[in-house]
Parts: C-alpha cells; structure tokens; sequence
C-alpha cells in the first residue's frame, strides 16, 4: 500500500512546484482537477481527458449521495471503477451544494437537513454523514463538510460560520476512517476576515488534516480582495501540507494564487464554458458562435495540441455551435482542458526552473493582445 | 488517381461481397454507412466512429446547403478537410429532406422552391444545382436528385412521381461532372410496384450510372412489402454495379436486404438511438432508461468490444441518461455503430464462407431472445 504524501520540489518565491500521493496514484502540483460532478467530466470520455494532461478528478458528494446514491456507488465498487477513472479521485463534501442547490434547508449545529432538487426527497448531511459517504464513494481526497460563508458577511456572522464549520471539521476528523492512502482535507474559513482566517488556521492546525481545503473565496469578493486574503492566511498554515484553493477559478485567478503558494486548484469554468461556445486560449477568451468565425480556416490556436486545435478549423468549431451539434461541446471542451493543462505545465516547469515571475508576465502580456486579428 | 469501381468477390445466394474503390479511398461491401447529416456523427469524434470499424460517412445536400452552404464548405477545403474525415463520403441529395424539413415547397417539372426551416429564406433545388452542390461539397459518391414517391400511393402517382425522378436522373447524368475516383447513383424509384420498379430500372440502366440507390421504401410499407419490392426490383438491375438501399435500416432489415443483394446501408437509427438511450445489442434493442439497470454491474452486451461495453455498466449507463449527461450519448451512440458495423462484418465473413443462411438463423434466434434476465 502507498502513503498519502506531498512532497514539494522546488519553489519559486512563494510558489511550490511537488507531487502528491494516493492510494489511486499520484499527481503533479501545482494541478487543477477536471470536474467530474455526477462521475463524468461532462461532454468528455475519460482517456480523451487523461490524453489532456489531467491526472485528477474531482466529483460531488451532494449530486453522488442523491443520484446514484453513495450506498449504490459502493455497491457498484466505487467511483474509480463507476467512471472508468483509476487515477486519484477528490470529493467535495456537499456543503457548498446543498446551500446552493437544494430547497427548504434548514441549518444548525447538527448539520444539514434539505429536499432534493431533483425530487423533493428529504435527506440530511452531518459532518459524520458527510465523511461516511465520501468514503463509499472511496475518494482519495476527502473534504471536510463545512458551511461556504456567504459574501458579504459581516466579521461577526463570518466568525459564527467558521467556528461552527472548526467544529464540524474536529467532528470529520472522528468520523474519518483511516485508510492507506487516503486523505482528509480541513477547510479553512473566515471570509475576507485576518483575524478569522488565522483563528481557522491555527484550528486547523492542531487538528492536523493531511492538507488544506481554502473555501469562501470566488464567491463575489473579487479578485484583489481574494489575492488579498491568500496572501495573509496562507503562511499560516503549515507549509508541507497540499492547499487546495476550491472554486478557482479563471486563467489569471490560478497564475495569481500559484504565485502566492496555492498547489490545487478546481472550477467549472472550463467544462462548463466549452459547453456555451467560449473558448479559452493563450490570446485571452473566444467566442466560437461569434459570426467572424464562419470563413476562418485557422485553428481556434495555433500553439494548442487539442483535437480541436490539430484536426479542425474556426469555421468548423462555429458551425458546430450554430447547428447545436454535440460535437461542438465536445470539442471545445476538449480543448479547454487541454488549454488549463498546458498553463499548469507552463507554471510546473516554471517554478522548478524559478522564473515564474517571468512567465507570469508573459501570460498577462499575452492574454491582454486578445484575440488574433479577425479575417479581412 | 484511382478509379471508380466496385469488384465482387464472393457470393452466397443473392448476397455479394464486395469492395468499392473511390477517390478518398475503399470501403468494403456490404457496409452500413455513419450519418453525417450536418458534417458531424452526432456525439461522436470521427476516431471512435473509426475504431468501430465505419469506413464511409454521408452527409446532406439539404441541411449543409443551408449551413454552412455548399460554397463556404468548398471554399473551407471540402467536406473531408472541414470534418476530418479523410475516407469515403456519400451525399444524398437533398430530395427527401427537403419534402420532409422544408416550408412552403412547391414542387414541378423544374425542381423544388421551399424556404428554410432554420431561418425561412427561400431556395431552390433542382437536379443541376443538386449536382453542383455535391460537387462543391467533393463528395465521392453522388446522389441523383429525385422525388422519394409517398407512401402509399396509388400506381398512377407512383408512376408520374417515378417517371419525373427519371426525367431528373437525365437532366443529373448531364450536369454531373465527372472526376476520377467520383462516381453518380441513379435511384430506384416505383413504389411497392412492380411494372414500375422495372420501368424505373430500365431507364437507369440506360443511364449507365456508377451504382444505383433503391429509393422509396422504408417509408412505411413494412418489411415484408420492402422485401417483396426487392426481390422483383433488384433482379433488374445490372449485377456488377453496388446497391444502395437508403435510409435502411433495423438490424433484421439489413440481414434481410443483404439476403437479398444489397451493398449498402445508412440509416439514423443507431446514431439517434443512441442520444436516446435504446441500445441495439446481440439479443435485440436494451432501453438504458429503465430502472432494471440500476444496480447491474454487468456490461450491456458482454460479446460487444467497443468502450461503453469493456469499461462501464449497465448502472453506470442508466445513471448517466437518468443525469442527462452527454456521456450517456456519446457512449451509447458508440456502442450502436460498433453493434452495426459488427453485425456488416459478421455478414461479411458469412458470406466469403457460404455461411449466411446459418448466419441469418443464428442472428434472428438472438434477437429472439430478447435481453439478458434481470438481476434479482
């Protein structure tokens, strides 16, 4: 069996460049997860998203325990096996979801109660709930459930919300079954607030998870604010253990957090935009069902290695989207993937060879040219 | 540059084994095509449509004229560059869409005006320009534009309806440019006619086109009406040119039209099954949506090589449509064409082996079987 591990490499300022073990395998940080919500990285077979670069997956523990249902998935011999991805596996607890998502819920010390979106079905999630379903879903990386502080918040309220989540978190600690491998992630809470970050720190701290969930960001602060609060919480916490920024984000979010010491990163945002038809490129965002793409025979970029970028033109990916063709998603989602994997490459290789400072200013220089010219 | 041609092997009965030689390279015979209506196989990347073994893909005159139109698809390089297809295409030639799809078509002696469905501008085709957009399109085999003769008709219907498709068939051999490598399929027209069938084949033979479609079934005239149309039209025909049954069909028409001295198949069916969740599988058509497949761990066809089948369950499959999520298609639809192209190849083989009577016998007891029992 194999010991859950991190072990950091090389550093560049307050960048690591390191390697994470699991009982699934390993992965390279700094990494960003492709979002396998309901147990598929939506509009994408598994070895076209591994052919990508990515080596972890990320799925929900609010969509998973309605819809198969966490018991089934156990049945069925685990998430791995389900969606046909042996690599590592994160769940997120389901606590952020089921504020999101769910109708009637009603919160308090104990946990959650709610009805299903999907059904109207009444469910609960605790703490000890959370742990047991996450690990019948055999996720490597289990995260602490918690309360996702809603923004703004005065310090008071952020104070209530993260005491309670350090709570929960102490509660997941005694619910979390042990297992080779395997991994329990404290989340770190307090909003935009010092002196709540650092008390949730230094809770998290003596509780001593094999690495850090940073929640409550990307929920509206804004990017300064959000650069602001990584900037004082993170050399709070202890720095040989893993810091995984939830939620995050765009392009210039992920190069602005790796510089300020952040190794994991997740968001929907390249899934998701594939979907409706933007594409994110070393030139800034593009939006295939933009009209000036119906002649161009160009690929959507020249310096990608995607399917989309090597076999097919700018006319092909517009016509596509404007027929509604699945392709269209599938495509782009491809090579949106393939874009987030080729920047996390990029920052890889350029902390091990400490001229990140340098590639960021590249990334921003090129990302404000924008687009290539259109066609005459 | 290579030659148009078609070269028969071996037979069994009436059925023919055969390989047909075009520009953009062979395919062999018997062969069910991939439905490429819009220069996409819906949900599919054109790699995995290729793994399963399809070797030819057909496209729509109707739909492609209206978008991204014939001469953008020419000035964009052609149908097998925008789409990365390289081998073989067909193009039917817009006739039957454009009496389905289209609004306000009037039809006369000159071709059909009709507006758009997508955006009601008006258009006309008529079989020169029906010509010039499969040319413009570089499609290696040509349909004649032709009127697909409702069902049911009285003879006297069918007759004039068949007698214009001839008149069309003449004004299509003239306005054809040919190309080495490219060839014209006149098509078979007279309803479930006898006298009109011969008619319809005498004229085409005259014609002298490369192949010949066999139009007008399918249509809702049943199987046996269908077999009974093919058994008295297809003795009429020129035995060295292939034979294009279109828009056929369920695999026990295929088996039964092979039987019968059909070449080649296309037919919606497995590719738009599939997006809906009815799978084809060696003992008959499996619906992933019903809820017996929850808790099956076991493959959907366990004889069947193709991914849906070696990696995944029949739960993971059912989850996947129950979630609406686009792998639930893209899997699905997989599946079907490797299930078609599967049973051409058995057809194949059982032909070179003077085995297909047996090979019919076995495949109509498996389907008769129905699907694998529940599990308890």
């Amino acid at each position: 069996m194999t010991k859950f591990s991190f072990d950091i490499f090389s550093t560049d300022g307050a960048a690591r460049r390191g390697r994470v073990t699991t009982a699934h395998g390993t992965f390279e940080t700094p990494t960003f997860m492709a979002t396998a919500t309901a147990a598929t990285v939506k509009a994408m077979l598994p070895d076209n998203v591994r052919a990508c670069g990515v080596e972890l997956a990320i799925c929900n523990t609010y969509h998973l325990m309605l819809r198969p249902t966490a018991e089934r998935v156990a049945r069925l011999g685990g998430l791995h096996k389900l969606m046909d991805w042996p690599g590592p596996i994160v769940t997120d607890s389901g606590g952020f979801q089921v504020m999101s998502l769910a109708k009637l819920r009603t919160i308090n010390e104990n946990g959650v109660t709610f009805r299903s979106h999907l059904d109207g079905s009444p469910h609960e999630l605790t703490p000890e709930r959370s742990m047991q379903i996450q690990n019948l879903l055999d996720s490597d990386i289990t995260m602490c459930f918690d309360e996702c502080t809603p923004f703004p918040s005065t310090e008071e309220q952020a104070a209530d919300s993260m005491r309670m989540s350090m709570r929960w978190a102490e509660r997941c600690k005694k619910a979390f079954e042990p297992r080779e491998g395997y991994a329990l992630f404290g989340i770190n809470q307090g909003s935009i607030f010092e002196k709540l970050r650092h008390e949730s720190a230094a809770a998290l701290n003596t509780l001593d998870p094999e690495g850090y969930g940073i929640g409550g960001l990307a929920v509206g602060e804004g990017q300064e604010k959000m650069f602001e609060t990584l900037d004082f919480t993170l050399p709070a916490l202890k720095p040989e253990k893993p810091r995984y920024l939830m939620g995050v984000g765009r392009p210039d979010d992920i190069v602005g957090s790796v510089l300020r010491g952040i190794d994991m990163f997740d968001c929907v945002m390249p899934t998701r935009s594939g979907r409706t038809g933007q594409a994110f490129t070393r030139r800034g965002t593009v939006n295939m069902r933009n009209a000036r793409h119906l002649d161009d025979n160009r690929p959507l970029d020249e310096k990608c290695s995607c399917l989309a970028c090597t076999r097919y033109s700018r006319a092909y990916l517009h016509h596509l989207f404007r027929s509604e063709e699945m392709l269209g998603p599938i495509l782009l989602t491809t090579h949106n993937i393939q874009y987030y994997q080729d920047l996390m490459r990029g920052l890889r290789t350029a902390i091990e060879t400490k001229t990140l400072n340098q590639f960021a200013a590249s990334f921003y220089e090129d990302q404000a040219r924008g687009d290539i010219e259109a066609l005459s």
